[in-house]
């Protein structure tokens, strides 16, 4: 199925050592999440199916609001998990169609509520639903989706799922309000900026794929291999976003470039900037993100005291050694091509930063 | 227990009319919650208990925040209704204790969004959570209370609880989106009006009310009729609210008078004033509410004609009408101090607008 990325698995007197994916030769394919997007995709079409039925309501702001975000797309990452887990785990039923729905939607009022909170710090004006209906509108929407999916929880049944996602959500908002906290802080530790990444982000990938073998009813021990995968693929996928807001191709990816440093979020590559960086760079840092007095030229200059002291490629190398964790996490899992798939994404999250 | 208040229970051939209590003659006690309060203070202590428990994080704001607003106090009227509903079906477990904590947190979470979605429609610059911590904390803490209550309702364990508080979420969200898309609509109906209470309000009290029956495992009809209770208590609790915007004594209330009239908000003394009201009348609305230009002497001339044609007194007549429904659904409950002060609290909604 995957057969020039097969061929880079390596085995070592009979003991796996991990799947080795060329990132820089540019020989064979590159890593990607096709493989996973074409094992999953009539479950995921269920999915959509399902998220366009409970996004409904009578009130017709909330399925114009949430179509918005919802049909606007993204790579439906976390849904995938779930579902590229349960293939993984053997299921063959229908429970983690639903299950997939309700992380999409608290992915998605995470979204709405986060657009929010980053408007009223910057008003950077993008055009995201809080641009477009308002505040309010999003806040409130977010809440109903929210709602929604614990109802599509509730149907599903399972007091185990919905402890996990209960926990799943407390965790993510905790983390948004230590982000919220950190905001124009250039002292920021890395330790900490991980701990909010681990909260905000990752959490929620840990919860996608654990209910994959939750749904399975595999051992626990299968239940904990996921979870440790999704939490180290969450923490990898977050740091490389974030050095994609100093470095991506704005085309490409239909993101801004700079949007953290306008807002004053810190995170990995400047904390490595500020750390690395003499007196003059660190008033530097400190006006921009601390203060936030920036004038047009000041991007440029980050980046390029985030290229003097490499601290993008070396958030990549910490977003690369997550990755690899994320990847020996499933080494208790038969192969497959579920399993090759999920792998590939590990690799896919690393190597979008390139 | 009530000496005062159960003489004025009237029977007739064996069949009850309800509970009547003089609300004009001045003569006995008023209608007040004290006797719920005092019938279930213990659990209320251990309520205030779990509460303070369970916002408790790691992220200091949190606590912060949230105590703020739940230290304030408020009357704990929704977590009284799930305990005195719980005592009245004789319930002698511990369930409804974490369950009315449960449903304490959703109407914080509820009123911290209220409050950005207020302030990001007029500035008022009360002191309220988000004046002191900002709208982005008052969103994500909101958020926290939401999912800690969903924790909290996990660990109680009953998927059948959990589907009454999920839907009423649900539904909350769903009214509030609706509210916001009436503000400013001179035009709104009062059946579009009643619509809206119901869902933003009253849904939650009539879920408070239902889960004392299910906790006690009562059967489907006494459920029912909590639910209705619940339901009918919480529109003539919004509809006195919505008059005591417009009449109330500031400091008995420590409520601003005028709120709703300075945001645009159409409630039912607004809809009557303006459909009784003649074109030049229907200009000062719109000009105020629907454009919201308003200057100094406007509040006072909306008082006047309400005054005028007397929406304030027929709004607490139509809430009078749902408070009789409300004390008619608990008819198939035995007499007894639970009855009579879950009653009484009826009584003392639509009254606290003397």
């Amino acid at each position: 199925m995957l057969p020039g990325w097969e061929r880079s698995v390596k085995r070592d007197g009979g003991r796996k050592l991990g799947v080795v994916v060329n990132l820089e030769g540019g020989k064979g394919r590159e890593p990607s999440i096709e493989p996973l997007t074409r094992l999953v995709s009539g479950d995921l079409d269920r999915v959509n199916a399902t998220i366009l039925e409970f996004m409904q309501s009578p009130v017709q702001l909330i399925p114009q609001l949430a179509g918005h975000l919802i049909a606007a797309g993204g790579k439906r990452l976390r849904p995938m998990l779930t579902l590229g887990a349960a293939a993984m785990c053997g299921y063959r039923g229908d429970r983690h169609v639903r299950l997939a729905a309700c992380v999409e939607f608290i992915h998605t009022a995470t979204l709405l509520h986060d657009d929010v909170v980053d408007e009223s710090a910057l008003r950077r004006g993008q055009e995201s639903a809080n641009a477009v209906w308002g505040n309010q509108a999003s806040v409130l929407v977010g809440d109903f989706l929210f709602s929604r999916s614990f109802q599509l929880m509730v149907s599903d049944g399972s007091l185990k799922v919905l402890g996990i996602l209960s926990h799943a959500s407390a965790v993510i908002a905790e983390g948004e309000v230590q982000q919220l906290m950190t905001t124009n802080d250039t002292e920021t530790s890395e330790t900490a900026y991980l701990e909010v990444i681990r909260c905000k982000t990752a959490q929620l990938f840990a919860a996608a794929a654990q209910i994959g073998a939750v749904v399975a009813e595999r051992p626990a021990a299968e239940e904990e291999a996921l979870e440790a995968f999704g939490l180290n693929l969450g923490i990898a996928f977050q740091l490389v976003d974030d050095v994609l807001d100093y470095s991506a191709r704005e085309a490409e990816l239909g993101k801004t470039v700079g949007d953290d440093f306008r807002e004053g979020k810190i995170t990995l590559p400047v904390i490595l900037a500020y750390r690395r960086g003499d007196d003059d760079e660190r008033a530097f840092w400190t006006r921009c993100l601390g203060e936030l007095e920036q004038t047009e030229d000041d991007l440029s200059r980050a980046q390029s005291l985030m290229s003097q002291h490499g601290t993008l490629d070396d958030t990549i190398a910490r977003a690369r050694h997550y990755a690899s964790i994320a990847r020996d996490a499933l080494g208790i899992f038969p192969d497959g091509p579920a399993k090759a798939a999920l792998i590939e994404v590990a690799d896919f999250c690393v190597n979008r930063a390139y």
